[in-house]
C-alpha cells in the first residue's frame, strides 16, 4: 500500500488526488435518468413493467405482481437460522434504541407580554426506502433505513428493491418482516425512485426517499429532490484512520480492507504520526489481501484509491483528516476521546482499538448511511429527522401586538409591502 | 373573491386546481442554468463579470469591485433613521432569541458494558446566503438567513446579492452591517449560486447555500445540491386561513391580501365553516384592494389563485388544509390552540386574531423562510440545523466487542463481506 509523507515535495499534489476521490459523475447519466423519470410520470405501472423486463429480465404481468406478499416475508423470516435471527434482533434493538435518543421534541415558549412561540415536530406521512437488490442486497440497509422512519413515527413505509430474474433476496424479506414493512415492491433503479416520487397506480407517492443505490439511483434522487425530500446523494464508501504509535498494524490493516472490499471505487486512507506503524500496516494489508474472499475488488481499491500518509504531528494529521471529511473515521490512538473536540468533519467517528468500523455497519446502533466524498462537511448521518419536519408556532396576545406591531409595520413599509403593514395596524389599539 | 363550497358538485375538481397551484417550472430553465454554472466553473470571476455586464448592466473592472466594502455597510447603517434602526434591532434580537432555542446539543450515552455512543453537532465552516437585490431587496431576508447561521456558530458568512446598474440597496447593507456579515459580493442570479458552490478567485466555496430567489436561482440551487447543501427549493408565497364564525372578516381580508401583494403567483386560500364570514371577507377584500399600493399584483393573485372554501365542519376544513400544506397558516378560530394537534402540515402556524402573518415575516422571531407548494409535508422552516451537521460517535470497550462482536460478524458474513467480519473477529478474545 502506498505510503506518502507530508514532507514529500509532491505531497500537496498527492493530497489533492486523495481529496479528488471518486465523485459520482451524475451529469453523465442525467439525461438517461430524466427520460426514465418522464416515462414513469407518463406511463406509470406500464413503464415500470417495461423497465423490469429490460433490466431485471422478467415479465410482471398484472399489477399485483409488483408487490411482495406479507406471507412471503413471514416465510423468509421463519426460515432464517436462529443465530442469524438473534443477531438481526440484536441489531434491530440497538439501532432502535440509538435513534430514539435522536427524537426532537415539540416545544412552546411563553413571554410576559402574552407572546407564545414554539416549534411543532411531526413525522412525514409516507416514507419510501430504496434498497439495492440481487446479490448485493443488504438486510442491514433495510434496518438502517426503516428503523429511523419507524422511530420518527411514519405511518406508512414503502420499500422498493429490484429482483433480477424475479429472484428475491430472502434475507432482505426477513428484515422487512422484522421491521413490519408491509409494502415491498419489486422495482429497482431510477424507475423505483421516480415511482415513489410521483406515484403510480400501484406505488404510492411518498414524502421522503432514502436509501443507497448506484449512480442511476443517486441521480434520480437528485432529480426528484423538491418533489419529495431525500436523505443525501451518496457515492462510494470510505474510511479514514488516524493512528499514533500505539495502534496495532494488524487491526489497522484489516479495517482499511473492510472498506476496500466494498467497491473498487472505495477509498481507504490512513494518516499516522508513526513511520513504523505505516510500514507495518502496509505489509499487513498485503498479507490479509491474499486470503480475502473479495481480494480482487479490495486490491484494486487499495492500489488505486488507498494511501497511508505519515504526518509530522497529530495536529497536522487531524487538519488533513478534516479536509478529507471521511464517511467513516477511526481514531486509533492512545487517548482517542482527547482528540474528539478537534475532529470537525466526519460521518461517524470510531474511537479506540476495540471499535472497528464494521461494528457501526451492523450492530452498534448509529446509522450506517453516512455522507461520502467530503459531504460530511455539510450532511449528517441518516437520522430520525430525515423523516420528520417542523412547523413554527406563533401566537400574539393583544398586549404583544400593541407592543411589537408598530416596529413590524415600519419594517413592512420600508420594504414597500403596505398590505403587510396594514394587516398589523388594523389590529393596533387606537 | 371566489367562494366555493365543499358540497358543490365540482368541488373536487376546484380543489385539485387549488392544490396544483404555481409550481416552479424548473425543468424549463434547467439547460440555461446548467450553462451558466459551467461558465462559472470554467471561467470563474471572468464569467461573473460577463454575466453582471449582461444582466445587471454595469462593468466590474477589477476583481475587488465585486466586493462591497465594510465601510459602505457601516455608512448605510449609520444613515438609517432611528425608528427603523430600533425596529431592525428589535427584529434582530427576537429572531436571535428564537433561533437560540433551536440549537441542538452534542450528547454521549454510556452502557454498562463500556459502550459509548453519541452524536457530535458542529457548525459548517462556511455559509453562503443569496439575497435578491435591486428594488425587491428585503433586509428582512438578510436577517432571517444570517441569524440562524450566526447562532449555529458558522465562522464565515458570505452574502451574494445582485446590484442592477451597480446600485446597492442601502437597507440591505445596513442589515449586513447589523449582522456583522463582512463579505458581501455584488453578484446575482444563477451565477452567484454557482460561484458560492464551486468557488472563484474572489468568492470562496461554501458548504451551505440558503436564501430566496427567482426560478433561475431556485434551479441553480437544485443543480448544485450535493456539491453543497441547500435549504430548500422555494416557489411563490402562500397563505392558508382556517376561520370559524368568530373570525373578523376585515382581519381575514387584509391577511389574505398581505400574501397576494407579494406576487401575482402568490396564493391566498381561506377555509371557513361559516357562510357569512366567507361572504363578508370576500367583500372586504374588494374594499381593501382599491387602496393598496400594490393593487394590480394583489388583484391578479386573488382573482387567479385565491379562493374561499366553505366547509361543513372544522374537521373537514383541517383535513383539506393538511392536504394543501400551506407555507403560512392562520388559525382564526375561537380556541385556536385546541386545533393545533390536528394540524399536520404547514410551514408556520399563526394562532388567534392578534397574530397576522406579517408579524412572522419581520418581528415575531421564527424564520420567514418557509416551505411552499405543499413541501411543508416534508421540509422545515429555515433553522439553525441548516447550518450544522452531525457526526455519530461510537466507542466500544473490550467487554463490549466481546459481547456484541460475534453477532456483528455473523451479519457481515451473511452479506458476504468477510473483511468486515474479520476486522471484528481479530479483536475477539479467544
Amino acid at each position: 500500500m502506498k505510503i506518502i509523507n507530508t514532507k514529500d515535495t509532491n505531497f500537496n499534489e498527492e493530497f489533492e488526488n486523495i481529496q479528488a476521490r471518486a465523485k459520482s459523475d451524475i451529469k453523465g447519466v442525467s439525461s438517461i435518468v430524466m427520460n426514465i423519470i418522464d416515462e414513469i410520470v407518463t406511463d406509470g405501472n406500464e413503464a415500470l413493467k417495461r423497465h423490469i423486463s429490460k433490466f431485471d429480465k422478467w415479465e410482471v404481468g398484472s399489477d399485483e405482481n409488483l408487490l411482495i406478499s406479507l406471507d412471503d416475508m413471514k416465510k423468509a423470516y421463519e426460515n432464517i437460522d436462529d443465530n442469524l435471527k438473534k443477531s438481526l434482533h440484536m441489531a434491530y434493538d440497538r439501532i432502535k434504541a440509538y435513534h430514539e435518543k435522536q427524537l426532537p421534541k415539540s416545544w412552546l415558549d411563553f413571554e410576559e407580554n402574552g407572546t407564545i412561540l414554539g416549534q411543532k415536530v411531526t413525522a412525514v406521512d409516507r416514507a419510501g426506502l430504496y434498497i439495492p437488490g440481487g446479490k448485493a442486497a443488504y438486510p442491514s440497509s433495510l434496518l438502517m433505513n426503516a428503523i429511523p422512519a419507524i422511530v420518527a413515527g411514519v405511518k406508512e413505509i414503502v420499500v422498493c428493491t429490484p429482483t433480477p430474474n424475479n429472484e428475491v433476496n430472502e434475507l432482505l424479506l426477513a428484515a422487512c418482516y422484522l421491521c413490519k414493512v408491509s409494502k415491498v415492491y419489486k422495482v429497482g433503479g431510477a424507475s423505483a425512485i421516480a415511482a415513489m416520487a410521483y406515484g403510480t397506480k400501484t406505488i404510492p407517492k411518498v414524502d421522503v426517499i432514502t436509501g443507497p443505490g448506484n449512480i442511476f439511483v443517486a441521480t434520480a434522487k437528485k432529480l426528484v429532490f423538491g418533489e419529495v425530500n431525500i436523505d443525501m446523494i451518496a457515492g462510494p464508501s470510505e474510511i479514514g484512520i488516524l493512528a499514533d504509535e500505539t495502534a496495532k498494524p494488524h487491526y489497522l490493516a484489516i479495517d482499511l480492507l473492510s472498506q476496500a472490499e466494498h467497491d473498487e471505487m472505495a477509498s481507504s486512507i490512513m494518516i499516522t504520526t508513526c513511520d513504523e506503524v505505516a510500514t507495518l500496516t502496509s505489509k499487513e494489508v498485503e498479507e490479509y489481501l491474499k486470503n480475502l474472499s473479495r481480494e480482487e475488488i479490495a486490491r484494486k481499491s487499495i492500489e488505486e484509491r488507498g494511501a497511508i500518509i505519515v504526518a509530522s504531528s497529530m495536529e497536522e494529521a487531524i487538519k488533513l483528516m478534516n479536509e478529507i471529511a471521511p464517511e467513516h473515521l477511526e481514531v486509533m490512538t492512545k487517548n482517542p476521546f482527547e482528540l474528539l473536540p478537534y475532529i470537525k468533519h466526519a460521518g461517524a467517528i470510531f474511537l479506540g482499538e476495540n471499535t472497528p468500523e464494521p461494528i457501526g455497519d451492523y450492530i452498534a446502533g448509529p446509522n450506517h448511511t453516512l455522507p461520502t466524498g467530503s459531504t460530511a462537511k455539510f450532511y449528517s448521518p441518516l437520522n430520525v429527522e430525515n423523516f420528520m419536519k417542523k412547523s413554527s408556532i406563533i401566537s400574539f396576545s393583544k398586549n404583544a401586538i400593541n407592543e411589537l406591531g408598530e416596529a413590524c409595520a415600519i419594517l413592512a413599509d420600508t420594504e414597500g409591502l403596505t398590505a403587510h403593514a396594514k394587516s398589523v395596524r388594523v389590529r393596533l389599539e387606537k
